[in-house]
C-alpha cells in the first residue's frame, strides 16, 4: 500500500508533462493541479532573468537562487558583486540546523582578520527588512494567515503586504534566502547567507533582510546532515560542505545556464493553480480545506528546450 | 559574522540548562523562551508513557515517537501490535520527498503475495481523521491561522477543534506522524507510517489518520536522500534505509529507555513559552510578531537523570 497523500508537488517532474499549450481559455473552476498545468499556455511562465539567477554549485549539484533586487536592491546588488569577484569559490556550508536553515558563508566567522576580502562589494549596508508596498504589482491570496495584514505573490515571490504601514517584504517559506545579520539590524552585507529548509519561521519577517528564493535544488541543501553545534552549526570543519563556485548566469556560457521557466504568479492560471492548491480536486481527498497558505504554494517550475542553433 | 536569527531551537540542548527548579510564582510576561525554561518547575513537564512511545531504531540512531491513542486509537492499537509482533523489523524507510514526508514499511507496496504478514494486528481499520471535541482538554493558542476554527495543543500535541462540529484532530505539523493510506479513506491500519518534513501540509488534516509525532531525532529522518521515483520514492532499492528495529518502550529495559521529558502544554509556564514565542524578547529581535502558528510551536524536550538503583 503506498501512501497516498498524493500531494504531486508541482516541481520538475510534474511539469515537464505539461507543454500541451491549450487554447488560452481561462481555466474552469474546481481543476486539479494537474489540469490547471495542463491547460496552461506558454504566456503564463516566464524564465528567469540571468543578471537575477545565482547558481551554488555544490559537490552534488547545483543549486538555482532566484534574486529580488525589487525588495533588497542594495543587498541584491552586493551578492551580485561579490559572485562577480568569486567570493563564495572554495567557502562553505557552515551551518544546517534541522527546521530552520542552511548556511553558507566564510567560515571564519568573527574573526575578522582571518575572513576573506569582500572585493568589490561593500562591507556595509542598510538593513532591506521591507520596501514600499507602492509600485510593487501584488496578487494578493483569498485567505488571511494572522501573521501579516495580507500574503499573496509579487513578481513569483511570496511576500505580504501592510497597506497602512505602506509596506511589503519577502515572507520567511521554505526555500526563501536571506542574508544573515549580527546584533545590530545594519549588519548583513550578503556575504553570508541562508536558506530556510523547515516549517516557515515567519517571526523572522521584519526581522532581516530577505533577498531571494531557491528555484532549484532545494533538496541538496534541505539533507545536509545537521551540525552539533550551537545554532546547528558544523562542530567539526570536516563536515562542512565546499561551496565550489557561486555565479550570475550572465557570467556562465548560455548553453551551460539551467533551462527552466517558472509559472508567473500574476495571472488567470495563477490564480486556478492557487484555487486547486486552497481545494485540492484529486481523487484522493475527502476534504478540501477552503485555505491555503502562502508559504504551501510552491511555483511552479519546468524545463524548457534547448536553444536552437 | 555568525547568522544570527538566534532561533534557538527549544530542544534538548536549550533545555539542558534548564534545571533550575526555581519557585513555582506563575512566570511574568514578555520574558524570553530561555526565561521561561529557566523558570519552570518539575510540574511543568512530564515523562512521555512507555505504553506509546515507540523506538524507531535506524542505522545512524534511534528516532522516539509519541502514539496518540487518544486522536487514533484502533490505529495506535494496531501500530502497539505491529511492534510487539516485530512487524517492523527488518523493513525499511521507502520514500523521501522534499519538503512533505518521509515514509516507512513493507516495499513490497501493492504486491499483495510479497507482502509480510502483520501477524496479531489488523488487516482493516475504521478511518480516524478526528475525534469528538468533547472529552478532550484543549489548550487553545490566541492566535487564529485560516485552516481550522481552532488551534492549540492537546496532551502535548498540536491539535485543532472545530466546535462547531464537535471535532478535533491532531494538525499536521513538522514531525507530525501518520498512517499512509491508499485511495478509499479507511485503507490505511499503521503498517505504513510517515512523517511530516517540511512546510506543515494542512490540507492533508481531516482526509488522513495522524497517529502520533517525533519527540527525538527528526534530524534521523529529515536529512535522508530524496528519492527521485514519482512523489519521492526510492527509485533504487538500495536507496532504502534499513529499519533494525521498532519497540514500545516498554518492551525495552527501563534502563535502555529514553531518559528524556517534555514540556506539558496545559499550563501557566506553556501559555509563558507561547508568548515567549508570539513576541520575541530575545535582543536579536526587532520587530515583535504578536503571532504563532501552532506548527511553530514545538514542545520542549529536555533529558531527566538516569533512574536511580
Amino acid at each position: 500500500m503506498r501512501l497516498r497523500p498524493a500531494f504531486t508537488a508541482p516541481l520538475l517532474a510534474l511539469a515537464v508533462a505539461a507543454c500541451a499549450h491549450a487554447p488560452a481559455a481561462a481555466p474552469a473552476k474546481a481543476l486539479t493541479t494537474q489540469e490547471v498545468i495542463d491547460a496552461s499556455t506558454p504566456a503564463d511562465w516566464r524564465p528567469l532573468d540571468p543578471a537575477n539567477t545565482l547558481y551554488l554549485q555544490l559537490p552534488s549539484g547545483m543549486v538555482v537562487i532566484e534574486l529580488a533586487p525589487q525588495f533588497a536592491p542594495a543587498h541584491v546588488a552586493n551578492i551580485q558583486a561579490l559572485a562577480r569577484g568569486h567570493y563564495f569559490d572554495g567557502l562553505s556550508i557552515n551551518r544546517s540546523q534541522d527546521n530552520f536553515v542552511v548556511q553558507w558563508g566564510d567560515p571564519a566567522g568573527d574573526e575578522a582578520v582571518l575572513r576573506r576580502p569582500l572585493g568589490d562589494a561593500r562591507a556595509a549596508l542598510p538593513a532591506e527588512f521591507s520596501r514600499p508596498a507602492e509600485g510593487l504589482a501584488f496578487n494578493a491570496l483569498p485567505d488571511p494567515d494572522g501573521w501579516a495584514p495580507q500574503v499573496g505573490f509579487a513578481d513569483g515571490f511570496a511576500a505580504a503586504r501592510d497597506p497602512k504601514a505602506g509596506k511589503a517584504w519577502l515572507t520567511h517559506c521554505y526555500g526563501t534566502v536571506g542574508a544573515g545579520r549580527a546584533a545590530a539590524p545594519d549588519s548583513s552585507n550578503g556575504s553570508e547567507l541562508y536558506v530556510v529548509i523547515g516549517q516557515s519561521p515567519r517571526q523572522l519577517d521584519l526581522n532581516i533582510t530577505t533577498v531571494g528564493r531557491v528555484v532549484v535544488g532545494m533538496e541538496r541543501l534541505s539533507v545536509l546532515p545537521r551540525g552539533s553545534g550551537p545554532l546547528g552549526f558544523y562542530a567539526d570543519a570536516a563536515q562542512r560542505v565546499p561551496i565550489l563556485a557561486a555565479r550570475l548566469a550572465t557570467d556562465v556560457p548560455e548553453d551551460a545556464r539551467a533551462r527552466i521557466e517558472v509559472m508567473r504568479t500574476d495571472t488567470a492560471t495563477w490564480d486556478a493553480y492557487v484555487e486547486s492548491r486552497r481545494n485540492r480536486r484529486d481523487e484522493w481527498y475527502v476534504h478540501p480545506a477552503g485555505h491555503v497558505d502562502v508559504c504551501n504554494l510552491s511555483v511552479p517550475v519546468r524545463p524548457i528546450a534547448a536553444p536552437k542553433g
